[in-house]
């Protein structure tokens, strides 16, 4: 009778179970789980075996599943350490940025690429997953180091860097002057965001909490933290960032009242729902028809120069930390996902991309996402804890002195 | 740039907040905040303000919030309970099914309609919804109580033998020979399936448990759980009964594993993500245009039989248990919903029934689901817990001796 829900509901299961016995058998193999997701949507998606294509409310639960796990991610994440911590970050982040883009430039114009394609697959070089990263760091059980709060304040500020670049990218494609003006608002409103996000938003919800003890409603702490995740989402895409910017900030202003609430269990059962369909999707998406043996050569560089420029700006502008940390930060900031893939989308409905140059991006995000995770693992390997993590309402979220 | 989010987003964040702000007026009305969430379906859907018209895929995170729901309300339901208290409900749904179809196909004959068409509405007068009914036991914290335990356990039954009823029905309609032994064969599988789930399904989790800890993925029971919901609410779509009755049983198997495992807060997360989606939408497929004047007496006249039937039946099949208890169960058991609507849905595709009958079927349903949560409130006013119900771990699921 209702066949749609019928299918849908067969998609979810499958791809849910899928996700999770690659997940299973990645972490068997001491690989993060989330990579094992990440590779069932390439293998069973419609590019390999065709098995499983991903329909429209899938692709819809996947970007809530981003949106979640950003969300997730902010309430385990102090703001006092991102503005302690900032300094640092905005250092790593900006070495970050133009390390990447200056080498990726300057190799696909040295291989006769047009400006306009270059830079597009430059500014692809630059944005740090978040979404990645955080999710390896978690699964580790060392969100809570020096090291990892340190990628996660780079990540972010990164990300922001990122969808700045890509306007100014947008701007110079399209060569209309009067985007300039346009391009400071952007910046402006990116700026004043992550800033009004992690110095004002604590204190707005400090003063909200008595009003929230005297509404009827079961759960008010619940349902406004999950009111202001999606808002700052829609809210940060208004202003021209990714949605998943604006969970991480909606997560980060609940995180010092997420243990009081018990917020954390609960949203980390929507996140442990979700998730899997974004990392299955992401896999689906990946046409692994499009690699020539030539395009495999430059994107093979490309990969290269994204793994080593991004170890070496970041690691340098965190030197002082020592040998350890410099290493851990850069390789940290090494996996390019969702934004990267958002910069080549965009360049290819611009036509300012050719396929050839899309792959080249899928590619460079699929390597790093790939090989940085066992090396985090490999960085990290003495400060895991020895028994796996086990999310209690009581310990969710450790002060970190 | 990519504006699908944004949309999505933007009427997700739209629909979780005026849902959400309904309820709590409600609430502050001393009503059920669930019915507010229908309300505010209705009120701004496309019917009435077309402020919001949910998108596909809202409508299938709403699919997916009623699973979820249904899944929630079968962690907190003990299957020895059900066991204990089967036959009770038994009688309670076959006498809740019996009087409300004679009343409303004998009423429907009165009034000149045809055969199909009574036949069609009385079916739809049929099955309690358990969704209603168990959110409003649930917001008054009395879902322990032994009268919330039959209304559930009935509640189930009726929805299974409902579903069976809508098969019969669908096969006298389109008339085949053959319907009849297609007909038992889903009368078999319906039976089979409770009877499996209830008797044999705990006793399969328990032995997995071994399994499930030498598992690397974290937190495997919560994963497993998430994935045996989704097999099971397809696997009642494929043998013809609802998704919820699938996910509902789901609940049930996990039921006594639900504290050891934490499984109550995280899946209570999903639940109170994803739940105002389906009562939202729930209201938003209500056409208020439909109803002329002559159509509106038929319809209350449906309406009071639907209510004074399913009264008298359920309550005399527990009469022995003492006028409360009586009442109580004769009151849980009038809310239609979904089943209802399902129904209602099947004969207009059918072409049996006309959109003044659809009409008459919502019109029921509504008043049903309107009637019955403020009459719970007030026999319930003496049993409900001093101060609002708070979700914790350690209580999550207090064992009834």
């Amino acid at each position: 009778m209702n066949t749609g829900t019928d299918t849908l509901l067969l998609q979810l299961f499958t791809i849910f179970v899928w996700a999770k016995v690659f997940a299973e058998v990645f972490e068997r193999l001491r690989l993060p789980g989330v990579l094992g997701e990440i590779l069932a949507g390439i293998v069973l998606g419609p590019y390999a075996a065709k098995i499983i294509d991903p329909s429209p409310s899938i692709m819809s639960m996947a970007e809530i599943g981003a949106i979640f796990l950003l969300f997730t991610v902010g309430l385990e994440t102090s703001p006092h350490d991102l503005i302690r911590l900032g300094r640092t970050s905005i250092n790593v982040a900006v070495a970050g940025i133009v390390l990447p883009f200056a080498a990726g430039f300057a190799f696909m114009k040295t291989q006769g690429e047009t400006t306009h394609e270059s830079t597009f697959v430059a500014a692809a070089m630059v944005a740090t997953s978040v979404g990645i990263t955080a999710r390896v760091l978690q699964d580790m059980g060392v969100l809570k180091k020096r090291a990892s709060r340190i990628i996660l304040g780079a990540a972010v500020f990164d990300d922001i860097l990122g969808m700045v670049l890509l306007a100014i990218v947008v701007s110079l494609a399209t060569g209309a002057a009067i985007r300039w003006l346009h391009l400071g608002v952007v910046i402006g409103e990116a700026v004043g965001f992550a800033a009004f996000m992690i110095f004002v938003g604590p204190n707005v919800v400090r003063r909200m909490k008595p009003g929230l003890q005297r509404l009827s409603t079961q759960d008010a702490p619940l349902v406004l933290a999950l009111s202001i995740c999606m808002l700052l989402s829609v809210a940060a895409i208004k202003i021209g960032m990714a949605a998943i910017i604006g969970a991480f900030f909606a997560g980060l202003i609940f995180a010092d009242y997420s243990p009081e609430w018990h917020l954390q269990p609960r949203v980390h059962g929507i996140n442990e729902f979700l998730s899997p369909f974004f990392f299955f999707t992401m896999g689906a998406r990946l046409d692994i028809h499009v690699f020539t043996s030539n395009v495999l050569v430059v994107a093979s560089v490309i990969s290269i120069l994204a793994l080593i420029t991004k170890i070496v700006g970041c690691g340098a502008a965190v030197w002082r930390e020592g040998w350890s940390t410099a290493l851990k930060v850069g390789v940290g900031m090494t996996p390019r996902g969702e934004v990267a893939l958002i910069v080549a989308l965009i360049g290819l409905q611009l036509n300012m991309v050719s396929q050839r140059a899309y792959a080249i991006v899928i590619f460079m995000t699929s390597v790093s996402t790939l090989v940085a995770p066992p090396m985090l693992r490999y960085l990290f390997r003495n400060e895991m804890p020895r028994h796996p993590v086990v999310v209690r309402e009581d310990e969710e979220r450790l002060q970190v002195g």
